[in-house]
């Protein structure tokens, strides 16, 4: 029998994060400080409208686009956090969570041999994503010194005349690195000049500590050249429900729609009902999360301080990436150390690009108790590693 | 400003059902025999289900390939019903419905230039979903003849040294049409004889009205070159909660849940946890839809017979595709007109290929009342025309 696969396939390995939980699964007493999604329950009134809809039995597809209902609350929401301000009906669709939209993205406008910036570390999908859409993905390297943003510097020397689009990870999953307003006017400027197009992940807007997300489509000028790609899963607690959302200019939107017709049909009408009483009475519950969220932020630096593991401050997502170097092993080693020593996962910096080389993502999607209890057994394993050294 | 979009995209039209859908929305009194979703609520338990986990909070991703117990159930049930076995914990993965299944089976097996066959009329998404994964459709012919059943003769004249898979769409959405055993076995040898893979899309499976259906992955030498497709939309009325599966070999299946993972994460786990009461209590509710379906066919055979519409006995599904050959129309314009002149909006033959010239797609997932009354409108419209020739 011949070979079924595509080589394209082949080529890409599977993702770095699972490995360490299908091991933490098995593991009596392991604290996993791993998963990327939040430890809260959907808000209750969201899940009401859920089971409200299933009650009435509105259990069919919705139009491909999404509800008109739903479209028109993200637009209000969008102007009300964001500033910026798109048409229900020509530059919104609800999406299979942020993922499905990033996919589809990448294949309604890349041809072969198209660049695609991606600044690393970043959410593991972009690189698969964009070459299952033979794009070229170009690696941009961010660095602690530079706290993880992407500079106009680095961006430069990245572009050249095959490059189409950048992508931009921002709040970043895994460093916890934001971009403010006057850094991507920086980026804006820069991508005006050289024409390109932008995909802006901005999954964790609603998850900052220092001061309101600023989305670069807001920005003159900008909205024409970029997807902004956003959902309901991090700030509201949703993943499961997998709903997400894309806005774009109609031109871009309509052929993004194309796919999501032919290859998804629309996106789940429960979850969409639901989403509904998320964009109109949620903001109470995202800020109680994030005032949560920014609690166990604050007790996870100042922990890390205190055992001597250094850590840029994160003002973002629900993320810290502290620096392992000084212990001179690789992120795979320590991790894979502490979860045998101290049984506690976290994530080898490594799964988010080569650069995220000496360093851990440590989630705090976590109640402080837990966080308390691994955090005391990094300590220790932090001590036995001095003591070694 | 460049081009921000991908040729490729750009190439493909996009899907001709929706059209009339836009046209009947606005048009008062107007009834739709158009589309393809139950028109059935989903059974209560199975809704109950739903409910029953959102009140727990099981609102979090589930792992890639989807809940184990509903896989476990997946693999019970398709062992029961189709005689085919397959390990719940290598051989299948659940997916945004039978769709994302398609779209990722393709992306997952094709190289760039190798061909597929499509056996036409058929479902929307093959054609568009095997030129963004860079293969090449090559369309097979169906003809009313053979009850729109693919021949082994058919089959044999479209292979080529390039052929890599065929797809299998029955029964088959729009035509009914079934394919029996033994019609599958002939189809099989020749599959095995060239060294094919086959992508068989059995989401109408549940719905045929002269024998249970036959899989073509339970016969000899095909699970190793068989992507079956089946999902929960059509048979337990659960389209909106978009919930599919795919079974392959493990070496094919790991490659499509490659792709799953970066793009679409997870299927919704309200939906997972919904479709596993729909598979350990919903054989009533399928055999009491079942027999309703039965029932509308008949009566609308009953119908096109007295009022002079040719129409091939469909076996599966819930459509009927009538011939129109008589009137010297074409069937886009044959739908118009009914739609402008009776109110009654039906799909021509043509949106499902080249080939559907000269037919209509009429549904049957309605209520009897409404197609009766729907049948009158169209007998009145058939005996103008006929009086108009």
């Amino acid at each position: 029998m011949r070979n079924p696969l595509s080589d394209k396939i082949v080529s890409i390995p599977p993702s770095g994060i699972r490995k360490f939980f299908d091991i933490v699964n098995e593991m009596k007493d392991a604290i996993s400080l791993g998963v990327g999604e939040p430890d809260f329950d959907t808000p209750w009134h969201v899940r009401e409208e859920g089971i409200y809809s299933l009650e009435k039995g509105r259990t069919f597809y919705t139009s491909n686009a999404g509800l008109r209902e739903l479209k028109v609350e993200i637009c209000k929401y969008l102007e009300r956090r964001m500033d910026v301000v798109y048409s229900p009906d020509h530059e919104v669709m609800v999406t299979v969570g942020g993922s499905e939209a990033i996919d589809i993205a990448l294949r309604a406008m890349l041809n072969p041999g198209d660049e695609v910036l991606i600044p690393q570390p970043s959410y593991v999908s972009y690189v698969p994503c964009t070459v299952l859409a033979d794009g070229v993905p170009v690696i941009i390297e961010l660095e602690e010194k530079d706290q993880f943003k992407l500079t106009k510097e680095k961006l430069l020397e990245k572009i050249t005349p095959k490059t189409k689009i950048l992508i931009l990870p921002f709040p970043n999953n895994p460093t916890g690195a934001i971009m403010e307003k006057h850094e991507l006017e920086e980026i804006a400027q820069i991508v005006e000049e050289h024409d390109l197009f932008v995909i802006s992940d901005e999954i964790y807007s609603e998850l900052t500590y220092k001061q309101q997300h600023a989305t670069i489509a807001a920005l003159p000028g900008m909205k024409e050249r970029t997807v902004l790609i956003n959902g309901f899963s991090k700030a509201y607690a949703m993943t499961g429900w997998r709903l997400g959302y894309a806005c774009a200019p109609e031109m871009i939107l309509k052929q993004m729609l194309k796919i999501h017709q032919y290859a998804i049909m629309c996106a789940p009408t429960t979850s969409q009902y639901a989403a509904i009483s998320a964009m109109r009475s949620g903001d109470p519950d995202v800020e109680m999360m994030r005032e949560s969220y920014n609690q166990r932020r604050r007790y996870l630096m100042h922990a890390f301080k205190e055992m001597g593991l250094e850590c840029f401050e994160p003002y973002g997502a629900f993320y810290t990436f502290p620096s392992i170097k000084r212990f001179g092993m690789t992120s795979d080693e320590f991790a894979t150390r502490l979860l045998r020593e101290e049984k506690v996962a976290v994530v080898p910096g490594t799964a988010f690009g080569d650069c995220g080389e000496g360093y851990l993502r440590i989630s705090y999607a976590y109640s402080l108790e837990s966080l308390k209890k691994a955090l005391e057994r990094i300590g220790r394993f932090v001590k036995k590693l001095d003591a070694e050294g």
